[in-house]
């Protein structure tokens, strides 16, 4: 018997981190001869003794399901390693390692999981131990350094441009002037709220004004856009994103104006709510504000085939380097051509990704601070293309799930 | 020439609207043979002069993007016609009716469009002409009396039902305890907020809490509807319908305890904050909160080719019975059976229907009062069968729109 695999899954869910699971398991048992263990909710699941033999799932095909399933299948987690590596949890995950024979870790998600994939490999190295340990990207946010872009990132963005472009065509149906807010996820990097603008039919259509956290908000500037803007349209479509703050570091969600609840508590409300009690404030309009919430990485039926695909891709190359050897990398992509696109799967060593976040190129977004340029499109078009074939029953598609 | 047709949009938009549109174009053409016509704006527009001659847009093959192309093509009015029918805007429209030379008149909405296709019927009848109106039924709130059901409401059913049941599996991915509230339009009917249910995958699955406007809600209820679901599920998903209301018929979101800005304005937060604010009050629980807003009634990839087809059927069907002489009535559907679904249209008094709301069976809600039985999955099941074939191009899908 060779030795086993164990795969986790850690951080916020995509719709295809469930792809990486597929592609794990699928090349594991392909080119293996050992079990396939999955961590139910993360290492800090793994630690409590919560793990999975993935054989029956394997074997009834029910797996299958997991290419097009959204949300962490084995549940995830927010768990970070001690720094020291002498810390005692280190030997105590080795040791149930060592329990179930296994010769092989793979670990999905974003910064933090490369994080956990590079102290488990440090550990390793320090004890002499043979296990191999490989990080699969995962972030809608596409804040990942040295891969091209992060699977979960086209879906997420396809979403967020399809959905636009619907509700583009909702907001200009009366005869009246309309603001729309429309807050996006990307945490400190708008890659995700920038794919607004591919939602756009021509050039002067909506969503016509973009916020990303790349450059500094101020409520003057954004109160002269949508004045400008109104100007030219009666409708007019705000895309923003979540981490867009002003020049001191405040979120516009920090606001000082955040509107309390009767007993004194902040507001849960988000940035988008914020814009909106402004122009309601400045302009004779009611705006309406939509947030788009864990819609937008769950959304199984606007994912991106490329990005299913390429997720796939990404599980089935980690196993392939462990298997060749490999440890402390995570796997990355490298895009070869734009048109036709092509893109081929490499490694890096976790250990440089994890302490960074890669932001949009300055360069990438327009003069007025307000809008994404060309670059950007030719850069995220690839990565949104193509429709995955679900499986329906009854009118809903049907997803695996641990029961 | 025959005499010319005219359709006009009114109302909140649905995914299917321009469907209802297509097959009104499509049949107007084959079996008329005068023009065709579309108000721009609906009456409202129309009273202004706006009217849109659709050959060209027709020729060009253009209009077969309307089966799958969400939100109002022609732009919408909420307009209501005088009640007296001897006001001078009757005459003022027929004027132009008279003018453009049309003898058929279509017009596309929920309730207030069957009161202006009622009156428009009563003042044709006044004067003797002979111009026929034809109702055709739109509302994702299913909330017409004397038909089945509406176009619209299928596809915003089979939203909801799809989105929750990705939301559902995105809420129990942390080993913990995490309660959503998800807030799904449908004014003071359930229908809409009901089709929640059909995301289960098993009796025990969330959305484990429905609460519809059919029956009174109430604070202490709520607190003990949550705290039981809390013991046995660290996941708890809460379906809200937007016109739940308590004993006195306030709506939730017309609570007293409503959230405020620092500026004393009342929150533009509805009903899924205000119940988040009293779980994060009672339980050690911070929730959250979901509005589908108006992707709920736009989503095209989400629309069920079933309401997509019965949207067009509806349309077709009002131009061959104004064609036949019919007036003063609206399309219904009548289902003549369940399994295989079968459906076929008739014609109803559009008068029987402007002035009633019907809402969903109390029969089909549980003794809980917080959940929806078996009947109701019977019923909407066939109605959000089918996926539509949209056309895409660069990952998204392609739409008509007026420039």
């Amino acid at each position: 018997m060779g030795k086993n695999f164990l795969y986790g899954q850690s951080g916020g869910p995509t719709s295809v981190i469930n792809a990486s699971f597929y592609g794990t398991i699928k090349k594991a048992y392909e080119i293996g001869s050992g079990k396939v263990y999955g961590m139910i909710n993360g290492i800090e699941g793994f630690l409590k003794g919560k793990e999975m033999d993935m054989q029956d799932f394997y074997k009834s095909g029910e797996y299958e399901l997991l290419k097009n399933t959204p949300a962490s299948y084995l549940g995830t987690c927010r768990f970070k390693l001690p720094n020291d590596i002498n810390d005692p949890v280190f030997e105590e995950i080795f040791k149930r390692f060592e329990k179930l024979d296994i010769g092989y870790v793979f670990y999905n998600g974003g910064n933090d999981s490369m994080d956990t994939t590079d102290k488990l490999s440090r550990y390793a190295a320090k004890i002499g131990s043979d296990i191999k340990v490989i990080g699969i990207p995962k972030t809608i946010d596409n804040d990942l350094i040295l891969t091209d872009h992060t699977p979960g990132f086209g879906s997420a963005a396809k979403f967020v441009a399809s959905t636009i472009r619907e509700v583009v065509l909702d907001t200009r149906v009366y005869d009246k002037s309309a603001v729309t807010v429309v807050e996006i996820m990307g945490r400190h990097a708008g890659w995700l709220a920038a794919s607004a603008v591919l939602a756009r039919k021509y050039s002067e259509d909506n969503p016509s004004l973009i916020y990303v956290p790349e450059v500094v908000f101020s409520y003057e500037k954004f109160e002269s856009d949508i004045a400008k803007k109104l100007e030219k349209s009666k409708a007019v479509v705000v895309a923003l994103s979540e981490g867009v703050a002003f020049a001191d570091g405040r979120l516009i969600c920090e606001d000082e104006t955040t509107q309390v609840d009767s007993f004194g508590h902040k507001s849960l409300s988000g940035s988008g709510q914020i814009l909106c009690d402004f122009i309601n404030k400045r302009f004779n309009i009611k705006p309406r504000q939509i947030e788009f919430s864990l819609i937008q990485r769950a959304a199984a039926k606007n994912a991106s085939l490329t990005d299913v695909n390429e997720a796939i891709l990404a599980g089935e190359c980690a196993v392939e380097a462990a298997v060749k050897g490999e440890t402390a990398k995570m796997v990355a992509f490298k895009r070869v051509s734009d048109s036709p696109y092509k893109m081929e799967c490499t490694l890096v060593p976790a250990a440089d990704v994890c302490n960074y976040e890669k932001n949009i190129p300055l360069e990438w977004i327009d003069a007025t601070n307000s809008d994404i340029k060309d670059e950007y499109i030719k850069y995220a078009t690839p990565l949104i293309e193509g429709e995955p074939e679900l499986k329906y029953e009854n009118g809903l598609p049907v997803f695996a799930y641990r029961k």
